[in-house]
């Protein structure tokens, strides 16, 4: 199985991080307007790309301001039973994501623009995080 | 052996990319402004990111408007003997950038840092080739 895994640093609180991971609030700014989540173990989270389908991530493990791990059970079929994890630390007043998403089937076209774009999700969080303000899917140029 | 592999899409036609990937102007709006670059097969291109080394590519595969490979000779030891491919076509008018990042020994925490910095690379060559204007490493916001 392939995975994409990626860090960014972020000069905040792990707390910050982590709410903004699993709030509608931080999501809405983080990822995209459109969206249903909840804070909760299981929840089923979902998010609108207009790709004319929604993208559902169940939420399988929360540890408060550590880890976040969704499991995808609707999206497009190269990322429907992939997880994706946010590891989130701190040193030294900055904290630490690593983000793995895990369980593709192949490295495809695909693959390699969602690993570009999982950079733009956490610059974006980076964004949001220090300054309040994220870059939105609506408000991407692509 | 490990790589990194991710896709950006731009709308430029390929000959302004290869320019952007091969020409001291280009690659000083895109990564960093403090290098030493030749358009030619066998230069050793030098970048600095201010780490208290150099990094040297050298340019072992040029196809026009189509394909540039570097090998890294020296830089961060993990980057040493390292491959960067530059893979250009063009479709509907959108040209499609495919790096990779190959040659990896081990996914490391750098892997990743490096994973999210090449999506910044290509953010930067975008907005380059778009609009004139990238986001080199003095103008980013660590």
């Amino acid at each position: 199985m392939k995975s994409i895994q990626q860090i960014n640093y972020i000069k905040t609180p792990p707390s910050t991080i982590y709410r903004a991971l699993t709030t509608q609030e931080g999501l809405s700014e983080v990822w995209t307007r459109n969206l249903s989540v909840k804070p909760d173990l299981g929840a089923i989270n979902r998010f609108d790309f207009d790709d004319g389908y929604l993208t559902e991530m169940k939420v399988v493990e929360l540890q408060k301001d550590t880890r976040v791990v969704w499991e995808c059970i609707q999206s497009d079929k190269e990322w429907v039973g992939t997880e994706i994890s946010f590891d989130i630390s701190a040193e030294n007043g900055v904290s630490k994501v690593s983000l793995s998403h895990d369980k593709w089937s192949e490295i495809t076209d695909f693959y390699r623009w969602c690993n570009y774009n999982w950079a733009m999700f956490l610059l974006s969080l980076k964004s949001y995080c220090e300054k309040g303000k994220g870059i939105p899917f609506q408000e991407r140029e692509f």
